[in-house]
């Protein structure tokens, strides 16, 4: 049995992340999330093309985070990910955004995903061969 | 016995809000969540100097949306806001975003802010004032 | 003869504008400028349907910005849109915003757009329609 | 006599960055210099801390940026950064962005960049340290 993993990426703190408390604004852990799971897409070999001809888009239908120390300018961080949950036209991503020279966790939370249709705007499948990529990283 | 009520206020969906969906970015409906809390300050007569001299800092401790229908360049959205929880030290925001010429809902959610003294980093209370300023809007 | 003038709109300065120097980042004036565009199309009457039909497509070729005095959170903006030029294919907005109490001139710049057809991205006509609307912008 | 180079690195568009034009939206071209110019300075090993600490603070005055081609979602951009002009206040950054996989030019543009004190909120001098390291990157 392949054991089950998290996806890890890490990016620098941008000036422009920053607001005037001097720290990371709390809409940008959001796309702290986002990057990492492009970055996951990229390493299992997506071809963001091929989501396209099918006509296939992935919008998001909830979105959470917990807020537990700020991030400021320059900080290297960690995002790690695990997919929480894999359903058949949706699936649950779970982020931890980490300090990565303190390995002090910073934020935690997740997104919810669905499989829809670019046409008609309607929830469908999941195609199985990303399924079958996605699994290895269910917690 | 003052009724508790909502604040309201609208907003027109930039360009810069979109992505290449063709819909606005999940991240920027909690942008559109700190718009509507920026204008309810407002509205009350709060004054930012005022908070920054007392050092005393909003920091959010917890964000939540969940996405029902998207919305796009050029609508016009209507934000309501109501104070879900109002405690000694943080209190919670509810906000729903609708269309507003259709009235159709498209997003829903929350944050939590906490109070903090800006030095020491730490939760601290609420000041009176804005206490008796936040009830009318709790639900 | 119909006087030459230039459209005006006002803005509020959100929190999320602002980065760790407590002042508007830079890039956001361009943000600035583009919803000060969209207003006055709006105002126009332009319908952004309409050019989606036509396949045109106004992308930026050119954006330029002097940054004179910072502004920074909840400051009211006032900007000023004058059409600079405008040639058969392309045109100049050019912007100043000021802080709206103090009168003082904060940055000044400008974009040029080209209208574009969607499918072969080359340059087009702007439509008859649009010129004429435009012109009573001409500084 | 050490020869004068480029500073380049690459970046990933994110979803976050385009538009409902499917491109890069204009004013995010102006974060990609930025964060090429804090990567630069990262390189340098400047401590952002040393700068605080002497209150210097580098605003930008100006900001300019020719669009040839549009970015993409998922392409990998190169930008590539000189020192154009290093004066005894202030300094003008070149940058060009190629995207890496074709080599084609995509935009190309500047921001001029001007020490000040953090109180006075007046240009001051760039330390001697700092031009010492941004000379082999004129052009």
């Amino acid at each position: 049995m392949m054991p089950k993993r998290a996806f890890r990426t890490a990016f620098r703190v941008a000036w422009v992340d920053t607001d005037a408390a001097g720290v990371v604004h709390y809409s940008n852990y959001f796309r702290f999330f986002e990057r990492t799971e492009e970055e996951l897409y990229r390493h299992l070999g997506f071809t963001f093309e091929g989501a396209a001809q099918k006509n296939l888009w992935f919008p998001r239908v909830e979105a959470f985070c917990q807020y537990k120390k700020p991030a400021r300018f320059n900080d290297l961080l960690e995002v790690e990910l695990t997919v929480e949950e894999l359903k058949e036209k949706s699936f649950k991503l779970g982020f931890k955004i980490f300090n990565k020279e303190s390995s002090v966790l910073l934020a935690a939370g997740h997104v919810i995903v669905v499989a829809a249709d670019k046409r008609s705007g309607k929830a469908t499948q999941i195609p199985g061969e990303t399924v079958k990529k996605l699994k290895p990283f269910c917690e």
